[in-house]
């Protein structure tokens, strides 16, 4: 997570909103890092969670993340946590929980459907203070 | 969507699960074409409406999609949906509905939460038979 927490404030440097994401696989070797680049790339898509799912499979040679966990400052959305499903992704790790854009614990709850093919298991507001704070000086800032 | 059924062919003949799109702009001009490349590029999230929503803005420089029109031959599902929702899609025209996968009219129904930001208008069904019949054929192939 401290990893994580270090991708939120470069992306929060950056002018992005600062949510930063980090992968481990197996043994806990990290696997990847990133930080939110939808400014940067002018990709709507480009969360810090589906950077680090794709570079993860990636570097395992196209295997699924079974193994892997997803630390993430930010509960993800419901892309980011849908496409957990399909990368089959061992586990989410998040800080802060989003009731207005979170799709795991809000909205849409994606994993809590019966068809939802798999579910990650999921650990919420790790850091949760410390996650917020980065987001609340960050839109403070904005407002200033 | 005689270009998202095309795609949706090709990808059947790369051994892709056959999902096509396109995407076209404001005056009806097309902007991105794909079709599903999960298997070959090893990458989960490779879905052909993920694909052309990235090229669309790509294309528009950076704009979001709000006069554009997503054909698709498949009920999106809900990673694919959130992602329109973020890329601010104006339209999605689908073929067939996906009762197991799809997100839209199934499963999370992305757009039917009070939070969803932004929602696209909605149209499906259209070309169902033939667009399912692609995803029929190649299932039985792939079993016989």
């Amino acid at each position: 997570m401290d990893i994580a927490m270090a991708e939120a404030r470069a992306a929060a440097g950056r002018g992005e909103v600062p949510v930063g994401a980090a992968l481990s696989g197996p043994g806990g070797v990290l696997l990847a890092r990133a930080g939110n680049r939808v400014e940067e790339w002018r990709d709507p898509s480009a969360h810090a969670e589906m950077q680090v799912m794709r570079a993860a499979v990636h570097q395992l040679g196209g295997e699924r993340l079974g193994g892997c966990v997803l630390y993430v400052t930010l509960e993800p959305c419901p892309m980011c946590a849908a496409a957990a499903t399909h990368f089959r992704l061992g586990r989410i790790v998040f800080g802060a929980y989003d009731p207005k854009g979170g799709g795991v614990e809000h909205g849409p709850r994606v994993f809590s459907h019966p068809r939802c093919l798999h579910r990650p298991e999921v650990v919420g507001g790790v850091r949760e203070r410390e996650a917020g704070a980065l987001l609340r000086d960050f839109f403070r800032h904005l407002r200033a």
